[in-house]
């Protein structure tokens, strides 16, 4: 079978205007973890479904989650990401928009190219496009959060709920759509990658404070550094002490100009708050609550295996 | 039936966030030519197609010229469409970047309810994501030419035809698949399309320099202002003398200081040029081929009177 890599560089080979599809290239051919593939190659390989179908869903998947990134990269105007310049950069903010939208669109031709049963297309392309809406949706609570005063805790896992775990979530239905799973699988399905990408991104909210540099890959404190309202802080302002509550607003109500000294100084009230063990736990709940999703699946638990380690690989990252 | 705007408010009631929701409405609801939708119509009913079937494509198609609207306003720093703030100014990029996202998303929603047979959706999906990607390459090559020196005749025909005739021949063979009519008259239709768009196009670049303000409904010379390389400015070139060519490319490449003295001076040389004469024949061309196009269609010709009224309506809109 051709490497995923492969199969972009096929369906974009000779495609003009250039300005349009070298962008689509460029961050297609990226490494990344292609941890969405996995998800949709997975279920399909777990049912003995057929692996060049889960591609064309893998694919479609993959380039809906780049589609965000150019898109996402703009509003937060991140200059790098996996270590390159992002595409507003090397390019433009117009080329961006423009590329971002016809990756998208791409995105979706893919899953008309099933061959397979209509309905299932058409079930595919329904979750694919309620999942596309909804990533919409948690990317502008996560816009909307940046200027809101007071975020609950509901609010942050919602959005989370929205910009992350809905697209493992459809990876993992639309895989068990393909194979014409039960029903009651396909959702047992659905909420595994709900759980896992919920502990996924609180883990990620960890990593950024506690994480070792070395094996993180990306710089430490940078959710501080742009006063990032996540989980640890948000539950950090419900532990504090008013005192505590006061400086760590404080701290995140400017912009940041000394990080070395902020980021001590929050990382010293959550060290007080204890609030790394209680996300800590919030993350095993979601780990335990994923397994038993994973149970509900109606196959033998061999079959199972290759999820339950991606899940338990993907919470114990920092090792 | 409910009407257009009222189908669109049913769709949107109480979605959240209202900073992805409220945008879309707003631009939805604004009064327009409705020119697609009509197109939609047009072709259901000469067939006698169920016109609620043609409604929900109508929508999607609808949607997905919103979309390119709002996406297009960002990218020309467009502060007034249709006599109201532009979402990007009324909102601000981000906003409008996401918004215009989820209503191309929505779009595609839109045809994926349709109630027919499968295999007819899948028809219309293939058809509508490859319209909407000849329309982002469109859009494309149209930011290209802003910096390429020289722009042929042919690759502004060619831009033309992406960026606005496509639309209009998708809306036509979209509806020509739902009432599954023979292959013939669905390429007869998507061809009466681009004529029609390039005609339209062409005339409305015609209308930029020649109109009457209180007629047109937009400032006269806007295209002149911005240096756009329209048909009418590359054909002026390609009739002028060298001395008149140097002229008109001088005025277009420096930004507008003096508009009057500019248009005035402009408008000299496309007069002395006859290019409104042969730009007028070029329209006229591109519409009797739109008409030749319409007769190949298998039906009566009492039949295709709407479409052959359109076609006349939006080629004289001057008068």
């Amino acid at each position: 079978m051709k490497t995923l890599e492969q199969e972009f560089q096929e369906i974009l080979a000779g495609k003009e205007p250039v300005n349009l599809y070298d962008p689509i290239e460029y961050i297609l051919l990226q490494p990344g973890k292609r941890l969405r593939p996995q998800l949709v190659h997975d279920v399909v390989e777990m049912f003995g479904g057929d692996p060049e179908q889960a591609r064309l869903v893998a694919m479609a998947f993959e380039m809906l989650h780049n589609f965000t990134l150019i898109h996402d990269d703009i509003m937060d105007m991140a200059p790098i990401r996996r270590g390159r310049p992002t595409v507003y950069k090397k390019w433009n903010s117009n080329i961006a928009i423009l590329s971002g939208d016809a990756l998208a669109i791409m995105a979706f031709q893919q899953l008309l190219k099933l061959p397979c049963d209509k309905q299932i297309i058409i079930d595919i392309a329904n979750l694919f496009s309620r999942t596309s809406l909804e990533i919409c949706e948690g990317q502008q609570y996560d816009l909307d959060f940046e200027t809101q005063e007071h975020v609950s805790l509901d609010e942050y896992l919602n959005m989370i709920r929205l910009k992350t775990a809905v697209m493992f979530a459809g990876c993992l239905k639309a895989g068990a759509l393909l194979v014409s799973a039960y029903e009651e699988s396909q959702q047992a399905l659905y909420d595994f990658g709900i759980h896992l990408g919920l502990a996924f991104q609180l883990a990620d909210d960890v990593l950024d404070v506690y994480g070792d540099e070395r094996t993180f890959g990306k710089s430490i404190g940078g959710d501080i550094r742009e006063n990032k309202k996540t989980y640890i802080y948000l539950k950090a302002l419900e532990l504090a002490t008013p005192e505590q509550r006061a400086q760590l607003k404080g701290l995140f109500a400017v912009p940041t100009t000394d990080f070395e000294a902020k980021y001590k100084a929050v990382r010293a009230i959550f060290d007080a708050t204890n609030v790394k063990a209680v996300t800590d736990d919030l993350v095993m709940s979601y780990t335990m609550q994923a397994k038993e999703d994973l149970e509900r699946v109606n196959l033998p638990a061999d079959k199972k295996r290759n999820l339950q380690n991606l899940l338990d690989k993907l919470i114990n990252r920092e090792k």
